[in-house]
């Protein structure tokens, strides 16, 4: 795949724009209700996790209540650009070999925090259900060109709705079939502020207190 | 969640029985044919990775060909059991302090082996776009109750479906709507066979000779 200046400089990326806006705290991973200011940036972002290395915050527009996106806070593309070319492998500069190794560090930090985030959010939504998407490019879906995992709650509801009509998929289905279709409806500022706020204060219990989060990626 | 005697000797897990059949391999953490022998369990398993952590594999019912699963190799059911409960805090004993280790490292590996493993599938492939969805629960359209993710090659075929709809997500939304519906077909062993020495080739690239495979979770 070839390079554009793009890719180097992604100024249009949503995503970059919150990396931006909410640069990460030596003190803990879990921003503060001021530092996480949703007005920061526009549209408002309801943040919930800052680290050298990733960001989560809630979707603006939920498959259902609770969605959150884990996103790295350097720009790539797809999950396959966290692992540099073979073609650098013999590129032996010390960018080449920091750059690797960012990339490296950055898909641990993906893999750690998923579940850390998963159990915050199942406290705080109350659901034991829950999906977790990563789309890589625009045929599966991908939306904003920046790596993310997408963390969907399935609600009680669901089950319902899928007994009444005797299959047993229908609540995944539903929520699949609006990836992509503009069905999904706008985050209110004011639930996505509560629900935040929630979650980084469930976040911080699951981190444990200072000495935990400094082993933390 | 209350624990069942199930939870701590799920002796009828396939996963489970897939990584006791393909013990880890210090040499190396891609298989050999040999090694990989896809007769070692029944039904087939068509192996492509295998690490003290993690392994990998082709999902015999796929969503599309190359369709691979990546598990740990250590039994949890959802993303959350990755991170020990917090009520276990409390506990100091070794073996609290080891499982919360080990559970972490399971993490950082699946989340290292994410972008690798993708990048051998597009190359054996000819992708350029994929889905990695991960379910937790029955109501998430969660299977085999042990943590996995699956990476879903989308074709171009998947393009020109959508170009004949007039829609911008049809191929998508035809394989969301396989997942629990049975309507995936059967891996054939033969194609099977291939498709993972092909993935266990490209993926022998990707983490480059014995040097760099000792840095690898």
């Amino acid at each position: 795949m070839s390079m554009s200046l793009e890719d180097h400089y992604p100024i249009s990326c949503a995503f970059c724009k919150i990396a931006d806006a909410y640069p990460p705290d030596p003190s803990s991973p879990i921003p503060t209700s001021a530092t996480a200011d949703p007005e920061k940036v526009d549209p408002q972002c309801h943040l919930i996790l800052s680290t050298p290395l990733v960001l989560a915050f809630l979707d603006i527009m939920p498959i259902s209540p609770g969605h959150i996106l884990l996103t790295t806070r350097k720009h790539y593309r797809k999950l396959s650009d966290l692992q540099p070319n073979p073609t650098t492998k013999g590129d032996t500069t010390w960018t080449a070999a920091r750059e690797k190794e960012e990339a490296r560090q950055a898909s641990r930090a993906l893999g750690e925090w998923l579940p850390i985030v998963s159990r915050a959010l199942c406290k705080v939504t109350g659901i034991e259900d829950w999906n977790v998407v990563q789309n890589n490019g625009e045929r599966a879906a991908q939306v904003v060109p920046h790596v993310h995992f997408h963390l969907i709650p399935r609600y009680q509801e669901g089950r319902e709705e899928m007994r009444r009509n005797g299959r047993t998929d229908w609540g995944a289905l539903k929520s699949w079939r609006m990836f992509g279709r503009g069905s999904r409806e706008d985050l209110d500022d004011e639930e996505g502020k509560e629900m935040a706020s929630a979650l980084r204060e469930a976040l911080r219990e699951e981190v444990g207190d200072g000495g935990e989060v400094k082993g933390k990626l």
